[in-house]
């Protein structure tokens, strides 16, 4: 199909930063857009000339994408329970796991999700053994599906069965709801790819004890407002993706007096806020929760080219757009090369990256407020002005500020807010996403080192080139 | 006596600030000290002659101000229990009130502090109501006097008697030891000077319930480093004398856990979890009682010029020295003309400056870090900028940079730390202390604003003088 086919009016043309082409062009007439550009590494004409959509077109993505970003940005979600997977997804399918990231077979997988898979079918009781338990979903006595499409966000490598205990997080107005599994921590783990027995002995103890303490709390809270509370721990130096001592410590004041007020014993109590203590954390998948709350109001407005969810499976990367419907456009997942890799590490043994929790980046939290967090300011450079620098980067690809989450070192301006997929191929800049490394091969090792990846490109053509479709119709 | 014979050697001369004057005497070969120099307003000859020592004692008074530094730098405090002040100090006088600030008779208090004596002692249950009290106190028959000389640091309009709670703060390789009494809260409050019948209740309750719990999680977790978690707090937007949602999420984490293992009822803990939760100012006094320990590290070194105390009644400014004792050098208190005032209410209706809190700048934070809360740069300004501004003063006036307290708004370094005195008569730049306003004469209204306080430059130069007839001995 023709460019004019395709975009249903007379395609302009578009310079690509070559300010006497356009002068050369103007003089004949014809329609000039000055964006800007940076050439893609191929050239990319099909993608230029989509760009080039008439002003009724413009008009009618504006207005979509207005429409998105104001339901993403009324999203006040709460976390209002923790629960089995198996009570607030009745109808999941027998012996079936969740995994992070994009759908991938078995036999495609990386080395975290095959140990994690192989440790949680044994915590669910399906196998005695992590062998046995990987020859029966090498078989297909146990399936395996992506969390996504069941409102549900796992991070790094998490694969969760009916038994893990999940954060219930609602928006109260929409009833948008959206699951994630409690945080491990830092020892040896299913997210961090390098589980063992005290994984599983973890596990029972947050599906036999901790949950209900939390979820007991919860009620007698009637839920813990979150937006307010990340807007508050924004100010306490977090980004709410790799780091979140402020988060968790606000959440943990947040249930410390209700969990006692709902009667739960001193011991059980005492053992919960020991692990909250402990576990910086624990308020990711929280986090990352009612990110994909806000998220899921965005979605779903046609002509939209906002970016409503990004995931990833070490192997391929995941990307969600509002106006395309359900359907995740896929690329390469990026090697962790601007990790910084704990002492004795390298990029060598590094699995791919991974996790759902690139979801907060599309609520305007992690890399788009890194400038929240100068702790971590050795991600992108060291220095708070190399922070700055990576703000005014996304500022340039996102369609609004977030009127809830503030940043103290931009004078309290909002932080980037609604990935637009156009502006990312125009300027060939793509989304930051804070993220830690994990080995690939070692069972044991886990978490190896921390950092950004920069989103694949490729997935934002894709997108566009299926927008420019729907725009067409 | 003349310079000479002050100062034991041949004086020089100090330029001013007039470079043609210096390059006149210098080209008389008479010695030249070059000072940043602001003039004081009304010619200070005699000052200004004392800055002027001579190589030998100028390098006495260096190695006394690097010991001093050094010794209140080597402060590692920890909160260690809440007592009644009546255990802690056996030996208190009958029918005595501690008060915040220098020694000052009842007829020449300021109305805070006058409301807070007289409720103190009925809480004391030595009066039925405030007026009996407050004659029982006119005539003597209940006792007056300086917290300050009992270790002891009270905030704003604090009067407190022996059946107050105090915190127990421990440098545990020397053993110094300071006291400070639990935070009321923003309601009705003896330290806001609007106490009423709630205020005794409150009392009663931190007496019977709220100290013993926290004595019991302070037991079973060994006490709690307190500088280790300042720094940590400091990252999160705190500056620790005015802003601490952060060290208080941090506390209230600290002491969850223990509180329940030592066994204390769920309601009991829940009552005070819930405290903690409400009132972010909870910390100040332990932050207060932390930087005294610090502060007392460093007093008593001979030819010291370090400022090892300020505090304030209202109508007195105190500031204690290190090489000059116990006796603390006296000026009229500041008017809060700098302060922010709630609506509603101005500087005509607002108490002096008050309270012991000072000492925490005297440790390297609240007005010293105030570039580590950019959520209170209005205090100065508005900006960030403006902070940076004031942290840049503070170092011309500090003798060292705090190695625990570091601030990200300046790539993490230390903070200013160790006022000393010749230097801010030096360069007339004095000390900023960040403060509230309560009001002077509405035994309800409590607090009315929030700021900054500048320290008065006369106590300096009274230090100084103090100093230059040591120094000449």
């Amino acid at each position: 199909m023709s460019p004019g086919t395709l975009l249903g009016a007379r395609a302009g043309v578009v310079n690509v930063g070559l300010d006497l082409f356009a002068e050369a062009i103007r003089a004949q007439e014809i329609p000039v857009e000055e964006v800007s550009w940076r050439p893609p590494a191929g050239g990319d004409g099909e993608l230029v000339r989509l760009l080039v959509a008439n002003a009724d077109i413009r008009a009618r993505v504006s207005a979509a994408n207005d429409k998105a970003v104001a339901r993403m940005q009324a999203a006040r979600p709460a976390w209002v329970d923790v629960r089995s997977l198996r009570d607030v997804l009745p109808d999941l399918p027998e012996r079936t796991l969740f995994h992070s990231g994009p759908a991938i077979p078995w036999d495609r997988m990386c080395g975290p999700h095959h140990r994690a898979a192989a440790w949680t079918a044994v915590f669910e009781g399906w196998a005695r053994n992590p062998d046995e338990a990987s020859a029966a979903i090498a078989a297909g006595r146990i399936r395996l599906e992506p969390a996504t499409p069941h409102s549900t966000v796992c991070p790094m490598a998490t694969v969760i069965g009916p038994s893990a205990q999940v954060h219930v997080i609602t928006d109260p107005a929409t009833g948008a709801t959206a699951y994630s599994p409690v945080n491990e921590g830092r020892e040896r783990t299913i997210w961090n790819g390098n589980p063992d027995q005290s994984t599983v002995e973890r596990l029972a103890w947050f599906r036999d004890e901790l949950a209900r303490s939390l979820s007991a709390a919860l009620h007698e809270a009637g839920g813990v407002d979150l937006f307010g509370l990340f807007a508050q721990s924004l100010q306490m130096g977090d980004e709410l993706h790799v780091r979140l001592p402020a988060t968790t410590a606000l959440l943990l004041r947040a249930v410390a007096g209700p969990m006692l007020e709902a009667g739960v014993a001193g011991p059980a109590a005492a053992r919960a806020f020991r692990f909250l203590e402990e576990n910086s954390l624990f308020g990711l998948p929280i986090v990352m929760g009612a990110s994909r709350v806000a998220a899921d109001l965005g979605h779903g407005i046609p002509d939209s080219s906002l970016v409503t969810g990004m995931n990833r499976n070490g192997i391929d990367f995941g990307l969600r757009v509002s106006g395309l419907g359900d359907r995740w456009l896929i690329a390469p997942a990026v090697p962790l090369t601007e990790a910084i890799y704990y002492s004795g590490y390298d990029i060598s043994v590094a699995a791919g990256d991974i996790g759902d929790s690139a979801i907060v980046e599309c609520a305007g939290l992690g890399g788009m407020a890194i400038a929240g967090a100068p702790t971590i300011a050795g991600f992108v450079g060291g220095s708070v002005s190399d922070e700055l620098a990576v703000r005014d980067d996304m500022h340039e690809i996102t369609l609004s500020t977030s009127q809830v989450f503030t940043v103290p070192a931009t004078d309290f301006s909002g932080t980037p807010t609604g990935i637009d997929v156009r502006r990312v191929v125009e300027t060939g800049i793509v989304p930051i996403i804070d993220t830690g490394a994990i080995h690939e091969t070692d069972p044991e090792a886990g978490q190896i080192g921390a950092g950004i990846a920069r989103a694949p490109i490729e997935v934002f053509r894709k997108a566009l080139i299926e927008l420019g479709v729907a725009w067409s119709r």
